[in-house]
């Protein structure tokens, strides 16, 4: 009954339904379904236990169901397989998906190489429009997709040319096909996903060739899999900014030991980082017993240098990824941050300063007879964390770019950490620059 | 010699070049290559200064560009022009293109019918294969995509099914076009991009008809523009994050007064939160004065309730963006951020503990007599900090869903500020419960 209802509905939907069964009973179900639709199913990245399910499935049903599936999506399942189901299963396959499938998981995560599929269609440069057209009708079933078609030299088979199917419909039908075909953007193995990503995007591409350094083709990327890329790549960034480590499994599937493992580690490092704040603090003792008015305002100064900081950084991040700044921008970007931080600053420092007077005035609190003093010490403080905390919180992406590493590690907490150490020493010695003979 | 040079390139870097141009001279660059290239060129929504530089255009291109751009682009690109050159543009278009474009403009920003165009083939549902390929061939040029094929009732034209060209091709040149379509997948012009996104990438589509209640279709979003679309939520999400409002400029053409808009106003907000501090800080004034001691501790334990904090927003925001958790799991969510927040909470303040008993041991510091129960009270007011700014954390992205605004507006400044203000209660509160007798 399930079966036959699954045989109507969008495979999505499909997917959805099977994904709140159990392995084993989304494997029956397939068995009954038609190969094709069992196929479609499997093909969707949605799909929650696609490895489970390939294990349940009839050892037969398995290695038609792997053939039939786009290269890219059997790849990951069988990366995804447990020994010694993975090597009975590859065994099991046919010679030509089984080479396919080696061949892909040889490449690095998160390459182009490790995302492309190898069902596309290419041509001899001497065919004629209508006879590529002739083709595509044949293959049309087994191609990921046939939007673009890849003209190769006759000879050499190397990519000389790319064609789009409206072209090729809409030219004459006895046109070579190399003179309908412009010159093809094509990416390497090794590509990270996320310039694959930027390269489609950029191009409007429905699918990017993948070609080696002889310029042959060895795969396609297709949009919807770079859909996918980019949501994952912007959720890894969107928790790493967070202060944690990325996590590619859905919320309610990581557990509680998942969490210790991906808060914990930046939680520790952060902490002993923030102990620093304590050493600072024990060294300006003396200071701190003379004037205990003093410390009411430290959580408020220090959070000021990390709140425009987390802004400054989360700006910086995004402009680096998007390429809207390089890394040589960075002075541009100190050059506006200096007089932004100094503006904000001097807004915060006015509403504090007034903030002090106005509880003195009124009699809420009593800060001493220097309290005008203390208001000032509170405004200038809050304007130099904040210059401080904007130009940091800039630079931190550019430094650890500069460095090597990804300018999406930098996070908020990482910066209010940075931010905190040293806003207690502006603060501190703003302190001791206005209230020397007075309070201090 | 530029305008040849740009004659043979890829649109993309076309696109690129102009930016560097002032709109006049990128004017007078168009007006000297073919229509055709000049129109690609418009279509890109990577191109800077568009409006400005039709409005350098002799008015009679610009209005045959206008007219042979998609209708998306070119509704994009009247919205941003000033009065009077608007409206004496729109006046100069020819009846159709303008009508097309006022309706494309009566849509909300950000749906989709703000985001489609209206450059898509749809044939009567009576129609062979062939005769459509026929039709299609006629009109791909002045098609956005022509991928997919909408079939219209011959009679009352609304939307019954969708064919994709390669099915159409590969189809029987006899069939009936309804025979080979499929039931579509649609939305309408109000839904927001990003509901119209995850519909594309569940669907894998390359575009969705957008139809209104009596099922006519009214345009289609391409799945480019849906990549485009992404980006920028991700964007403003990331932004919105770092604790300011969202700004869909790039970095760099931001300017002075654009930042302290865009940033000024949280940080103010924030600003005004974080005073509470100060006034939690002279309500525990006496305390502070009979034991400066805890002061050391108070920058640590707040940055770790709010760095917890900062992590469980950050993960939450996701899952609700990408649907893995409902607004009805939020019990489920806090049942495992307590847990949660109680391990990290127990790592933190053992490190804290073992901090307080070997600076005391070695010598580095001295913490009074009473040196055991203050590692105690730090390390108990951690778990308490953290358990909350985990439990807080999580939970703010929900209380906001519920109240009718985006969770993504939850930023990590406020959460730290939320977990300050909070941080310092438990932690006075512990102390008082540790230490009332000896210390207090
Ligand atoms: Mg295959
Ligand atoms: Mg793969
Ligand atoms: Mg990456
Ligand atoms: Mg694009
Ligand atoms: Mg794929
Ligand atoms: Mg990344
Ligand atoms: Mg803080
Ligand atoms: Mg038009
Ligand atoms: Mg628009
Ligand atoms: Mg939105
Ligand atoms: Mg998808
Ligand atoms: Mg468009
Ligand atoms: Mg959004």
């Amino acid at each position: 009954a399930l079966a036959s209802r699954l045989s109507g509905g969008h495979v999505a939907d499909n997917v959805e339904i099977l994904n709140q069964l159990e392995p084993q009973d989304a494997a029956a179900v397939l068995v009954l379904l038609p190969v094709d639709i069992s196929i479609e199913i499997l093909d969707k990245p949605e799909l929650n236990f696609g490895p489970e399910i390939v294990v349940a499935l009839p050892r037969q049903t398995a290695t038609i169901l792997l053939a039939g599936m786009s290269a890219d999506m059997a790849a990951d399942i069988v990366q995804q397989l447990d020994e010694p189901a993975r090597t009975e299963l590859m065994q099991a396959l046919d010679e030509p998906t089984r080479t396919t499938i080696e061949g892909l998981l040889a490449y690095p995560e998160n390459t182009a190489g490790a995302m492309m599929t190898t069902e596309f269609v290419t041509v001899p440069a001497t065919w004629t429009a209508e006879r590529t057209l002739q083709h595509i009708r044949q293959v049309e079933r087994t191609r990921e997709t046939v939007y673009a078609i890849y003209v190769l030299d006759a000879f050499t088979r190397r990519l000389v040319g790319a064609v789009s199917l409206r072209r090729l419909i809409s030219g004459e039908p006895s046109a070579r096909i190399a003179e309908l075909a412009r010159s093809p953007i094509t990416t390497s193995p090794l590509t990270d996903r996320e310039e694959v990503a930027r390269l489609i995007s950029r191009h409007d591409m429905l699918a990017v060739p993948v070609v080696d350094k002889a310029g042959h083709v060895l795969g396609i990327v297709t949009v919807d899999d770079i859909i996918d890329a980019i949501i994952e790549e912007n959720t890894e960034d969107a928790q790493k900014f967070g202060g944690m480590a990325a996590t590619d499994q859905p919320y309610l599937q990581i557990g509680l030991p998942g969490m210790i493992r991906k808060r914990g580690g930046w939680l520790c490092v952060l902490f002993l980082g923030e102990l620093l704040t304590a050493s600072a603090m024990q060294h300006f003792e003396g200071e701190l017993e003379k004037a205990i008015v003093l410390t009411l305002f430290i959580p408020l100064i220090m959070s000021s240098g990390g709140n425009s900081g987390s802004q400054a950084t989360s700006l910086l991040i995004r402009a680096l990824a998007l390429r809207e700044v390089k890394l040589g921008d960075w002075w541009r970007v100190a050059l506006l941050e200096l007089p932004t931080g100094l503006i904000l600053g001097a807004m915060l420092g006015a509403i504090g300063l007034v903030r002090v007077v106005a509880w003195q005035k009124f009699g809420i609190y009593d800060y001493g007879e220097h309290w005008m003093l203390i208001g000032l010490t509170v405004a200038a403080a809050l304007i130099g964390v904040v210059v401080f905390g904007s130009v940091a919180g800039s630079m931190l992406p550019f430094m650890l770019q500069r460095a090597g590493f990804d300018p999406a590690s930098a996070s908020a907490p990482l910066v209010a950490t940075l931010v905190d150490v040293t806003g207690l020493m502006i603060y501190f010695s703003v302190a001791l620059l206005i209230l020397s003979g007075t309070l201090l």
